[in-house]
């Protein structure tokens, strides 16, 4: 595939205008687009083509794709809730390969190193490309620039603003559940692969020309609740297993051990109380990192010392999140994805641990969204610039190994920390300009390392508010200067290939950066 | 206005093929409409123009509903579940009659008697014309001809197909909800107009222009449960009180003491035991009438006896329902509305009470629905005709003054059962042709008067399955004549204007009759 035509972007970035076929907008900068038209229209369904008796169950997950009508070219859905221990995603494609399919774009909400044998998939044709996340191996095959189309990533938001849009169709949806009733309730409550909730598949399910719901725990209608609902679902079939549960969730969630990231993550809780943040009533949002695991620990002691209670927080939900609320120390876990046993349990039997879904949380094409009402986010990064641009999606080798996630939504936090380590693999993570862009420096507000505190100085409200408070508070060029100093100066950039192997599109549909071939 | 263009219905009715301007498909039959093309799409929003504080108040009904862009011609929806304590749908138009604003079309999921004052705003000029259930003194307006546009009569799953697939689109769509949060979260199980769920509101927040949510409960961001979700809100606006608590919901729900009645609904339920439709796992679904009401207790202590337990039954929940559940006599209440307050504090407490939605339970052109599940459903009727042919809209003199409800989209189970008595105000019941068509005989299986059951010639498994079990089996000409005979002769059809005053649409948005103006 030649190099398509470039454009540069409101960030400076140059980026396709035309991904696999698709003509695609360059970023135009924070809130600046403005989309038109009508969000996608499902074709009308009838009873009449349904089962009266509500049973949509057909023998095998072959049968279903054939009576969904698969066929070459087709784009396949799924979703990651069983994470790095799925199974459907595979047995999918090796059904389609089976059937004598060719050419499916694949689009999962993410992909895992469990996804593997989906390269041989891709090899032999069965495969086109993939549109999703993709972590590890899937993302180095793409980054090698073997994958024929070009990859597109886009945050959790941004793949329900797509399917909405109608900027990706889907033809079948095959939805991995945990529990499921014949007529094509799901959740993912119960059941061997328990995951929590779904929401990741909601947009599938809603939008999808067909979707089909897979499950190993088949039971009685009604499935209750209905995280995702039957209404919307065409075949229920049923696979010995569809995930391994010990790689669906931790059984127990791993804090940091690192001295250094201890510090980082016992800075970032101190900048949170000092800078007022940290008041009754409060929200904050961390992921399931071990940095932000424990910030979340810090952020809990000084709570419960203040005697300050938070309104919600918003998961990935670990044991940490749900000790959080059945102490009391806030009203509501708001929770997009659960990373542990507890955090399933607590959903299951918690009224005020919540499920949501990329709609609620974070689509920018809806009628506002939860994330910019969030007090603040801690989130991680793989890179960040000295205009407090950030990279999440490669390496500082230029190497695509990780997904968007939630990270880009995020950003519309009133508050977004970064804290993040100082060197990985001795190479500093603060650099003159990200490998790839992903989150704009504007909505980024302070990076914590274990030498010091940088606030954004678009933030002044945040750097008076912490001023004479005692925290290490310096400018990002100063620790900047004082990192690169101890390995002998500033790393260089990744030398890269012309090719665009995948596109970065931001929260509104829009390309805000592209990736481009390693040199091997 | 003058007489439309009427034909010939797969019914043998003349219908209307214009409605208010629109081209209207007439009934063909049970199953035989096939629909095409694709469900409305709503316009594409974006998070720029919403706040990000997510706090969308607004200081009153009328900003609400000008900022909303209510201009002359609109289509303003509401919902029923404050039923006849509503004080909301008056404010609307009183508020659009200050704002200068004409013909407006209202389109509420039904209407009641404490809606009267809209009577003026049709004289007005406000409103130009009402389509939705007209229950009451609006009905009756309607009937005397005197509304400028067509009424059209809608099933609430009627109603969710008709703003899914754009034959009806709505402007701006004011929700009623007893407890909101500032983004626009609603739930109805709690304050002081509490109703249970608002469930007949969904179509409304997922499809209109504009969305606003008027409360007199405003609590902090979240709202849990969202059952109407603030991503499809616009804007949030109060009201000192939004209904009157006593009309909302019943204090304590009223069996019949009628001994008429009784016997009917004790037929009823011998013959769902002797049928054989009661068997553990069975489900029903009964209303809130007093009959209905007291075949579920008859019912209760035959499954109580046998030692047999529903898998879940469908509400207008009641005392009676929810004791059912609380009693482990069913595993789930799956509810449509809650009629007693016993129904909206099991909603609240307890999780196997579930909240459905006309999507869920009733929506014809979805992938199937739940109401084909239910083992048996029992409703009333104002008349019925000698092929079992149904009216639940107008009376005997012709006069329209009920609402179809979810009365039509019930049909669908694989028995329905009509107790009603053989004559109110001494006009017989059972005619030769019901004055309004509402629900094809085909599809109604059992008659239960107090002078006996009639079982539809087509059920030959239902006659087969009673015989000899000792119920008062009888052709349904057989009480007819009887019934005929006590009053000296059958009764005369009203003698009606030419003039079409409403449609009555069947589940697939076909026309399946229409209500002529009564002579006055």
């Amino acid at each position: 595939m030649p190099s398509p035509e470039m454009k540069k972007n409101a960030a400076g970035r140059m980026v396709p205008v035309d991904i696999n076929g698709q003509t695609a907008v360059p970023y135009q900068g924070v809130g600046k687009y403005r989309p038109t038209g009508n969000r996608a229209a499902p074709r009308i369904a009838t009873c009449v083509d349904y089962p009266e008796s509500g049973n949509k169950v057909v023998p095998d997950l072959k049968t279903a794709l054939k009576e969904a009508g698969i066929r070459d070219g087709m784009t396949i859905s799924s979703h990651h809730h069983l994470r790095n221990g799925d199974f459907v995603a595979n047995a999918v494609f090796d059904a389609a390969d089976e059937l004598g399919v060719k050419d499916l774009r694949w689009f999962p909400s993410a992909s895992f190193p469990c996804h593997a044998p989906i390269i041989e998939h891709m090899k032999n044709g069965v495969v086109h490309h993939i549109e999703g996340s993709m972590n590890g191996p899937l993302g180095a095959y793409c980054s090698e620039g073997k994958m024929r189309g070009m990859g597109v990533l886009r945050s959790h938001g941004g793949r329900y603003q797509a399917v909405q849009d109608g900027d990706v169709h889907i033809d079948i949806a095959v939805i991995a559940a945990p529990t499921a009733d014949p007529f094509g309730n799901a959740h993912g409550l119960t059941g061997p692969a328990a995951c929590g909730l779904l929401g990741f598949a909601l947009a599938d399910s809603q939008y999808a020309d067909r979707v089909i719901v897979v499950t190993d725990n088949l039971i009685e209608f009604p499935c209750i609740p209905w995280q995702i609902q039957g209404n919307n679902v065409d075949f229920v079939t049923t696979m010995d297993a569809i995930g391994d549960a010990s790689k669906i969730v931790s059984g127990t969630t791993q804090i940091t051990k690192s001295p250094d990231r201890l510090r980082i993550a016992e800075m970032t809780a101190r900048f949170v109380k000092e800078a007022g943040i940290m008041h009754d009533g409060f929200s904050f949002q961390g992921g399931a990192g071990g940095t932000s695991l424990s910030f979340a620990i810090f952020l809990m002691d000084m709570m419960r010392e203040a005697g300050i209670k938070a309104r919600f927080v918003r998961g990935g939900s670990t044991k940490y999140l749900t000790r959080m609320l059945e102490e009391g120390l806030t009203d509501y876990i708001l929770d997009g994805q659960t990373f542990d046993l507890d955090g399933v349990r607590s959903m299951r039997e918690n009224p005020s641990h919540v499920d949501t879904s990329p709609f609620t949380s974070y689509n920018w094409h809806g009628k506002g969204n939860f994330a910019s009402m969030l007090d603040c986010v801690v989130l991680g990064a793989t890179e960040v610039d000295v205009n407090f641009n950030a990279n999440v999606v490669t390496h500082s080798d230029g190497r695509l190994l990780h997904g968007i996630g939630g990270w880009q939504n995020c950003l519309s936090s009133k508050c977004t920390i970064l804290p993040i380590p100082a060197f990985r693999d001795r190479i500093p993570v603060i650099v003159d300009r990200v490998t790839t862009l992903v989150g704009p420096g504007e909505l980024i507000d302070v990076i914590v390392t274990e030498r010091g505190i940088a606030i954004n100085p678009l933030r002044e409200d945040l750097i008076k508010a912490v001023h004479g408070k005692g925290l290490p508070i310096r400018t990002i060029q100063e620790m900047k200067a004082e990192i690169d100093d101890l390995v002998g100066g500033a790393p260089k950039p990744p030398e890269l290939e012309e090719k665009v192997v995948a596109a970065i599109k931001w929260v509104d549909g829009t390309v805000i950066d592209c990736v481009r071939q390693v040199k091997v």
